[in-house]
């Protein structure tokens, strides 16, 4: 079980540092942990936020557990040397077309959702998104118009068989789940996005137990908030996926305690090769000062044993212990408590 | 003030009634309206969603009152002949670049926001949406990949011109209200974004009492029901700005109550040329059956003596006559309440 352990920066080093300590007391076989530099941390010592030997690192790993990358002192630097640029180069070299995003409510913690509580209770959906299409990774450029002003512009395009591999992934976890899914498009306007629904609609015929319905984006933020419960799956693309899976995950309130799972099409002897990384950013402001909740990295790291090493046992005991550590009211401060990094890290492997 | 009323399809004629007749209880000076097919009452009676007759008509008026469009009848229909294509041709055809969204939670209405009260008291925003340019309106289509499959794509793309005109509206807007300004945009990813950043950081210079921020999509979709209370005027391309009108729309959580205008470049002999539309769809559920909400309807033709005809007295007349008709307790079904679509606008007529 080889993991590439990407810290980045900011808060990261600190949370992923608890969610290996979890994973190491689990008495997992053969597991192999490997650091590597990423983010603005790698540009200070490698003139990159993604070296080479990072990449060939995750290239060899069964799975990457990431931290967080973003670093205001890299905010002049051209765009192409930005941190953030690490990631989507690790989603683009590792093929990781598939990002999965739950965002479910906590019991107990409804009052931290900005929703009202009633409606927060029934907010529990699996975002699926793909992540190496779209408008982030087509023909890109400026151009200069005929009154020599500057034009900025990005050409979004899918494919069909882009969108067929995504879309299985979210049918398979709908059916899975005995649930329904949405497919979110602006097929009103986009060329792409009939494609999208074409395709999307094909792909359903496998999945008859599934059932299917097609809805515009800015309907689909509108239902977010105002009717979570129609929501089990949602199946988006990659630009408005990143609006809808963050927006989202404000709507539970607590993004300390979200994980995230980037899959690849790559087997390895155990499952699917993945990235795991929380949604939460680098959080420059409390980094170094052992603040930091490190429940949605120790999360990312039970996806990461049920995705690609098919540990669903390990995974639900992890689950469990986060849940369990919630209800005996073990809260960082981003929840209104006052339990540091470390102690919550312990307090989780305590119940294990 | 030559008024071209296009009521459209589903609720539209109703609320548009209401409207004119408020309209008309106002002795306004010279008030001329003529009446057009749009949508798919036009689809039905031309054979297309938006006439050449109905174009000719606005372009010639001094404002356009629109009610919606939208007809489950015109689902199968090619993309073109759909209903929402008119309103996409009105905006391109009679060049409304700057669609100006107000969201702010009534007084006594918090309680229909999914957001907690609290939060919801907060909200208090206009958007400013650029809305002739970007993915709506590039160069798309539909080709064959080398292994013969489909793929569909849309060109994003900004001019500095086309950011400069609708920044100066935004700008202009913040300016009035003595308030700060949030552009957002996707510079981590886009060239678009990039030159739109650039320009609007440019514009920002003439309004030197505007403080300005600029905020990825991804993150103002979160602060916008996080912590609405750090938005006033916030400025958006055409996609990013259909999804977080929409997204500020259900945070206010009485759609039923929110106007919108869509200003163009004309200047007529009595101000700027625009069109006025309900931010409510068609409903055509509720079509026809006299329930339907026409304060939306009404508030946008309050905007459209404020910025067509330069009658600031009038259109805030219309505005406490909505408010008042709302504190004495007159209600539409969608605000839980059951007055009826003329009981409404009578109510509203008495309180002028
Ligand atoms: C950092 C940025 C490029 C990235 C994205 O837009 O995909 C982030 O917002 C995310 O969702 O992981
Ligand atoms: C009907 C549709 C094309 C339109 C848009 O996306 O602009 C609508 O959603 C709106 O916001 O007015």
């Amino acid at each position: 079980m080889k993991i590439a352990v990407l810290p980045g920066d900011g808060i990261g080093p600190e949370v992923t540092r608890e969610a290996v300590k979890v994973l190491e007391s689990l008495d997992l076989p053969h597991l192999a942990l490997s650091e590597g530099d990423v983010g603005g941390a790698a540009y200070r010592r490698h003139g990159v936020p993604l070296p080479p030997e990072t990449l060939e690192m995750a290239h060899h790993a069964d799975a990457v557990l990431f931290g967080a990358v973003g670093d205001p002192a890299c905010d002049d630097l051209e765009r192409h040397l930005r941190p953030e640029q690490a990631i989507l180069g690790l989603r683009k070299e590792l093929g990781l077309f598939a990002n999965l995003r739950p965002a479910r409510v906590f019991e107990g913690l409804e009052h931290l959702s900005p929703l009202r509580p009633e409606i927060a209770r029934t907010l529990d959906m699996l975002i699926v998104r793909e992540l190496t299409g779209d408008v982030y990774f087509g023909k890109k450029g400026e151009r200069t118009t005929e009154d020599g002003e500057r034009e900025g512009w990005d050409e979004m395009a899918y494919s069909a068989p882009e969108i067929r591999r995504i879309a299985h992934v979210a049918f398979r976890a709908a059916k899975a789940m005995g649930a329904g899914l949405t497919s979110v498009d602006k097929a009103n306007v986009l060329e792409t996005s009939q494609v999208w629904r074409d395709t999307v609609t094909e792909v359903a015929q496998g999945y008859r137990e599934v059932a299917l319905s097609h809805m515009y984006v800015d309907n689909a933020a509108m239902q977010v908030i105002a009717n979570p419960a129609q929501f089990r799956v949602m199946l988006t693309g990659n630009l408005f996926g990143d609006i809808l899976s963050d927006l989202a995950s404000a709507a539970v309130g607590s993004i300390g305690l979200l994980p995230s799972a980037s899959l690849g099409e790559r087997q390895t002897g155990y499952g699917t090769f993945g990235l795991y990384e929380p949604i939460h950013g680098s959080a420059p402001d409390i980094a170094g000062e052992g603040k930091a909740n490190p429940m949605a990295t120790i999360l990312s790291a039970a996806m990461m044993l049920r995705h690609s090493f098919g540990r669903e046992d390990e995974a639900a005991r992890i689950e469990r212990a986060v849940a369990k550590a919630l209800t005996d009211g073990i809260r960082g401060g981003d929840l209104g408590g006052d339990h540091g990094t470390e102690a919550i890290g312990a307090a989780v492997r305590e119940r294990l």
